[in-house]
């Protein structure tokens, strides 16, 4: 399967080396990809530069936000919130309509220091204005709960007995989307939140995620729905 | 012990009436004595009246929001979020100063519809603003993140394997607080997420909360932290 990941940084590095791994073509989407290969410094928390990382893929391609969009049968929003609908403007409505989105984003804000806080919340979400700008497109937000290690291998920890949610507003899509979790990355629990709107929830589940990041000493860890 | 628990609601009865059968001396505090006792049907999701409901407590005592709070060694705010600084400031600084509140309100604002939204959040929370209008107050936000039943009964569901938080400045109240939630109400995991700036992240767990109790069709289930 043509795969298209948007985002260069932490989350689009760890899906599109899982997926290509895992055989599908992947075809990362950058704003500007002269620019995205010349840097060759490791980034915050150790992260390699995109440039040195994608030795270790080679046939993972890079290409412009349009490109990348255009090649996927699949697109994947792994920018960093305040970027991605700016990113998928670029990637263009007409390279996207009638595809998935698997939306990974969280609309975190750094400007007023750390903590981060959210810079869409309560009643409205990330999810809601990417699903709004583009009508044609079959948002399906998840994964965002978690740190990108585990996004792609949740049996790394707990041999998987926790949760991670899907919200969007087509139900074949989430099904589909179901589908890939569990075969691509092996999630075994998977709560369908309900429609768009839901994603409220999971993202503004990001703040006592950060505080238990704190409190763990660690960013692995996820949350198993008791019931 | 004299206990305070203001609030006469599902919250404020099931936590009244745990404490009572542990042999602690209650008084809930309300607005309008005369006006709760003078109710008598049965209230949303079928909460009975707080005067029916006192009949299997005869130890139980009402009283003003003054009136118990002056009474109580320990203070529970268990009003609903969107009337608990005005409950707080009725039960007066005089009769709060130096007591460690028991925070476990949530900021719903139900005002715009189903599912509610918060009145506050993001860059600031409830338990937050109780601290600042009363800085000899020592808030311990807590138990907001489980349905009622569960606050004070966790093992009932898979054995207390399951997680709450607690949120506060003052350490010492804290260690108190852990002490009683395990000892009167049989809580095993209780993460300290850190100073009550992380009451944002508790509360802002709501919408999500709000959104799973529509998915499993229960509000009788809990989140355990996986690490």
């Amino acid at each position: 399967m043509n795969i298209s990941v948007l985002g260069t940084g932490v989350v689009g590095q760890t899906i599109s080396g899982k997926l290509a791994q895992s055989g599908h073509k992947v075809m990362v989407g950058t704003r500007d990809v002269g620019r995205t290969l010349a840097h060759t410094e490791p980034g915050p928390y150790g992260l390699p530069a995109f440039s040195v990382w994608q030795k270790q893929y080679p046939g993972i391609r890079l290409g412009s936000f349009a490109d990348s969009a255009r090649y996927g049968e699949l697109v994947i929003n792994a920018t960093n919130g305040a970027g991605s609908l700016e990113a998928l403007t670029l990637a263009s409505a007409s390279n996207l309509n009638g595809k998935i989105l698997i939306d990974i984003s969280n609309p975190l804000d750094f400007s007023q220091g750390m903590p981060p806080t959210l810079s869409i919340c309560n009643s409205d979400s990330l999810g809601e204005q990417i699903q709004r700008a583009f009508p044609e497109l079959k948002v399906v937000k998840t994964l965002n709960t978690v740190t990108a290690s585990l996004m792609v291998d949740p049996r790394q920890l707990a041999d998987g007995e926790h949760h991670i949610f899907v919200s969007g507003n087509d139900a074949k899509a989430k099904a589909q989307v179901f589908s890939w979790l569990m075969s691509w990355f092996g999630w075994k629990h998977i709560i369908d939140l309900g429609d768009i709107t839901t994603a409220r929830g999971v993202e503004m589940y990001l703040p006592i995620w950060l505080r238990l990041w704190g409190a763990l000493g660690t960013g692995v860890f996820n949350i198993q729905v008791v019931k």
